[in-house]
């Protein structure tokens, strides 16, 4: 059952794109309801093994693809995303699909309802073709998807059936949601782009889940990434007291930065040999095409910074598990079999948290936003990895053993950017022993679009690096 | 049926307090069994007319209060509030009773899940003993509940049923909830006290509502206000990403400000004579005390203020609109007769909304808490009345005739502390034509303690106010 994918040679993949399918719509060339019927041709080869969707909506699906190619033929989309098929996190609430959090105890949940951001998709005149795998509740526990490059290993996760059905060109984007690490992390270890918005920068809804989460978009490509993301946000906004995401109403032209930041984060000293290698490899390439990269050892703002996040991930969980802690709670007590271990030891944990305690993660996360503010201006953005290499093995749980730590993947190079609010673009930069690894920028909050162009021009500028040790 | 109630006198009026008998119960010359069977007996006299209850519990709160009992007995109550039976605003999930918001399409929704700040109450010891009347969806379209002082006259909303639940001495304290006026204003025409803390003082939970909304409490007395209020935030915190209320553990002692800042707010030149004249003696035995009295021509900055909420309508109707605008939409599509006429020509304004528009009153929001930032260090409080004169006759729309607007009530008075994020008390310190009508004091954030300290002293020191014009 588990065999070998066909690996990563970013030389050879070509990720699945709309924005120029769009094109042919217009002249007759192509039509949404054939870009739909490719992309379940594709689901029926590949998610036997990827296992990326929770649910899939073929009929309606037709339904809307056809809708959307009349619009085209008559020269009216609603959007330019008008008939992209998308997939939507199974923890986002569709009124046509179940919504189960990737949770035994929410099975059969289907509350009918469109979350906003869903329901600016449709607006949008995109097709919600299925609802795309979730790591239990949105947290550690994993759900059936494989690394569409090697069903061995983790996709990752929060978002894994995103990210993997996209990287396997089942999808050309998916909505994926963030809180440590859910969106890039996966992205990174799946060879997508993607966006992790500023905090807030799009509608959440009336689940507002916890204070570092967003909502966030997987791709093929920066323009149908981009796209997919303003389009929501032109009409459902952001969060509730956010003014959420903004820019121009098409992806912005690429951007060369003038200075980077390099940030090492808590990730560094972990990181693998080959995959430190591929990313200096990736900074010496822009060096050369005479990008100034500043690092803690060049500015002690940079340093103030690193210390800032240096103890992210338990600033981060601590947040997080006591923002989670009643609904877990209550969630335990009514379906005592339906809850992982996992989240049953993450919600222990922040059972014994005083309210003091959890005050003090968020002055320690308002400490390192201020450190970060203090860098507006020295550098166009933060580049680091995406992802800690590449995806590891992951075959389950052995009976009987403790359980795996971070079967998903660790945050840790992305607790940063969840904790400073900051918009984040993940780019497939490295491929490292077969692999995809993920490179992001990420900037202050609000310069969604600033990233969105810088991360054009790193993907048109920068040879991608492969490191075969 | 609609016959008159009782009037509000002041002088006689005396509200049902708990600390007090929280002291008999460890000499045994009172129980928290005996407390809650004194409330079930004044229920079943009273609410019959007020129908401030959606839901009674009095199996389980008997036993609730036995298990207190018996706490007390053994000198270990859990808790100043051990014992304390209390009502829990409808619009709040609590495990053991239906949650169905006043609104016909939840007609017997039974999550059986806690709110956090239900959870903590429970913790501390108190006995949930109900669930209280709310407008529709914490709306404008009211529930049955009557003024206890005149059954022909609204309690106020949206937390209707805790309001009149106080008033009419039925429970010591219940839980609120204000997005624009629905905690101060029903205080004001009950004649409670109210604590509606600074934004995000108490943990609202997973349902975040709106970016206004914040969880409060009606009481009887200022001991039991801040009390409840207190326990609450010591085990659940605040909202996501919010300290939440922090402050002393028993109340804070009276405190004489030196100097008060006297805000007009857009509803100063609509409201009737006598409540004019009844502030105007409450401020005039304010100066004889020698407090300090500051108005919009006396000080450019509160001027300022004045301009910066004279919008105050508009700004909070188009954020809360916009922010409760898809929960709305989806309600409404899956129950087209279960929603009222009243939500659904607010969902269609909010609807008729660009993203702009909303960005736009979020400006105005900001605005206005600059304003009021800017005040900080000018005075102790800001004070004003907590609702437009006595409240107004409601028996119910006409049929076939147009709906009548704000039947519950007009929140002018309350837009300003809920839009600048600011803690508000309200203190019964007038009686209108037999009616009370509240007077507020509110400061700036996090002065939840300091605006309890002097709604003590004002209760204290000035003599309650009769206008029988």
């Amino acid at each position: 059952m588990a065999q070998a994918g066909p690996g990563y040679d970013p030389r050879a993949y070509e990720p699945l794109t709309f924005h120029d399918a769009a094109q042919r719509f217009q002249t007759g060339g192509d039509t949404p309801r054939d870009f739909l019927e490719r992309c379940l041709a594709t689901i029926a080869e590949r998610d036997p093994v990827v296992q990326a969707f929770a649910h899939l909506n073929p009929d309606l699906s037709r339904a809307a693809a056809d809708a959307s190619t009349a619009r085209w033929a008559a020269g009216e989309p609603l959007s330019p995303i008008d008939g992209m098929p998308v997939g939507i996190k199974d923890l986002l609430e569709t009124k046509d699909m179940p919504t189960e959090y990737g949770c035994q105890a929410f099975r059969g949940n289907f509350p009918k309802r469109d979350n906003p951001a869903v329901w600016a998709l449709r607006q949008a005149g995109a097709v919600v073709l299925g609802k795309t795998v979730t790591a239990e509740l949105g947290g550690w526990h994993p759900g059936p998807t494989t690394n569409p490059f090697d069903p061995r290993r983790t996709p990752g996760g929060s978002s894994s059936g995103s990210a993997a059905a996209v990287a396997a060109r089942m999808l050309p984007a998916a909505l994926g949601s963030q809180v440590a690490g859910s969106i890039i992390r996966p992205a990174g270890f799946c060879g997508n782009v993607a966006l992790k918005p500023t905090q807030g920068g799009i509608n959440r809804g009336e689940r507002q889940a916890t204070s570092m989460s967003t909502h966030g978009v997987h791709a093929g490509c920066v323009e149908d990434m981009w796209q997919v993301a303003i389009e929501i946000a032109r009409r459902a906004g952001g969060d509730r007291g956010w003014p959420g995401l903004n820019g121009p109403s098409t992806t912005p032209a690429p951007r060369k930065p003038e200075r980077l930041i390099v940030l090492e984060t808590q990730g560094w000293y972990d990181l693998d040999d080959s995959s430190k290698q591929g990313f200096s490899s990736v900074l010496g390439q822009l060096r050369e095409l005479g990008v100034q990269l500043l690092g803690r050892r060049d500015n002690p703002l940079v340093e103030s910074l690193e210390r800032a996040i240096s103890d992210a991930r338990a600033v981060c969980n601590a947040i997080t598990g006591w923002e989670n802690r009643w609904a877990t709670r209550n969630l335990v007590d009514q379906h005592p079999g339906g809850v992982s271990e996992r989240a049953k030891a993450v919600l222990a944990h922040a059972e014994a948290m005083s309210v003091d305690d959890y005050r003090a993660a968020l002055l320690a996360r308002r400490a390192s936003q201020d450190a970060h503010g203090a860098l507006a201006g020295s550098a166009d953005a933060i580049i680091t990895l995406s992802c800690p290499g590449p995806a590891h093995p992951w075959l389950g749980d052995e009976p009987g053993a403790p359980l795996v730590p971070l079967p998903t993947g660790d945050p840790v190079f992305n607790f940063p950017s969840s904790m400073l609010f900051a918009p984040a673009v993940g780019m497939p930069l490295m491929s490292i022993s077969g692999m995809p690894v993920g490179v992001q920028v990420f900037g202050q909050p609000h310069q969604d679009a600033e990233m969105t162009a810088i991360a054009r021009w790193l993907l048109g500028a920068v040879a991608p690096v492969i490191v075969d040790n």
